[in-house]
């Protein structure tokens, strides 16, 4: 299946008096990897679409598992695949590997398109269904 | 069924340029939460198990759902109630509720008790679990 | 001098891999102390003031002395006290202390009112002046 | 003047309900940048140091100027010159630049090298002095 992915290096901010990552950190590095999938693979501006287009990304459900700890200065690589389209939400695939593709949390969420003004769920925009479907075409050819 | 509670605001600072709370807050919130009944109700020092009897409480499961949002200035009440008591793990039922009592989010999350040297699972410590019983046995008294 | 004082305890998600409070959590936590002197003692609603009437409170200057560690479990005291009050800015006294008022950090810091359509500089509104007068005639008195 | 620069862009996580960075998190974007000039321009392991020699870098003064905002999608850099090499600190000179290079935010920054078995000054050790000497060379040939 067809992913988005980035690396990063865990950092001194990242990590808790244990020396390993404070588990909340890995869904603000997720947060930065869907931002990153939507400026540069989906080429649906993330920042226009909230503050301009008004549309919010709220997450309605999560399910996480974690394997194993990452330290500081850990290399790790995030990963994120499209596991369903909706008429109102999707739902992703992310995950976080370390040295040796090694598991070291897998997260399952899903977000729906919402108003900024009310908060209340709206279809997904066009244009992002549009790039999402792209990207899941993408997906169906890397079979 | 019993439970440890605590109201808390919610800040500028959980918020995020939608104007309400970015949801990785939740967990950080949560975190203080847990450390206040270990702290407070359960009367085992949070601080000391983890730097002094190096014991770590890592996260291995999480799963949330988010129902409605929270904003800058609400007052939430944050709970906690004991699921099961494993012999290395324990699962906790976390709610955020604002006024009504109108749920905004829930989580149930599965806690392993580690060795901070190694990060391996160990027993949950002795007057740890004696603890976890009298407050499930609070949870059984109030049914 | 009169000033406004909270108490907190220094919580795990604030401390760094050294086990001590990560310096830049201080300004987070004293951005929340800015937000109940705003709503508790000068009884200008800061979430309304910010979302409602559209007045941001940036920093535009900070100094800030670091003298002791602060350590997770710790008690420590949060005070603020008015320094200077200008047309455009205030100037405050930030501290956090430990126990036996041992000083761990103190702040000085300038905040400018802006307007939020902009970000540019507006003079302090009427309501938040006089509350702000009103807090430093404690001031005066308490001399 | 030399200086050690790395591109960040500004993410959603790191921005208010105002939609422009949260001040505190500026501090946390330049101890990003400090691990990398450890890292890989002074070659003194940033992880290596703090753990395994029990070396700590805590700031002890700070002064940061706040020019102009930066906004989630902003491109920003940021740089760090030395400014003065002491037996047991360092001063920074960190600045956060946008388009055009125009100046967000500057900060001076003094820190101090520490046992982190008890949190007090200890001489900046010779692997890493070396290393600034070095990078303080290259500040005198690029004069």
């Amino acid at each position: 299946m067809s992913s988005f992915e980035r690396e990063r290096v865990i950092r001194f901010s990242d990590c808790d008096p244990a020396g390993i990552v404070f588990y909340p950190q890995y869904f603000v590095m997720f947060n930065g990897l869907v931002e990153d999938w939507f400026n540069e693979e989906l080429e649906v501006g993330y920042r226009k679409l909230l503050i301009e287009r008004k549309v919010g990304l709220p997450t309605v459900r999560l399910e996480a598992d974690f394997k194993a700890v990452s330290q500081m200065g850990d290399q790790v690589k995030l990963s994120l695949s499209l596991e369903r389209l909706g008429r109102q939400s999707l739902t992703l695939n992310l995950r976080c590997t370390g040295a040796n593709n090694e598991l070291r949390m897998s997260v399952r969420q899903v977000i729906v398109t919402t108003s900024l003004n009310g908060h209340h769920a709206i279809e997904i925009p066009t244009d992002l269904r549009i790039a999402l479907m792209r990207f899941d075409e993408k997906t169906l050819e890397s079979l």
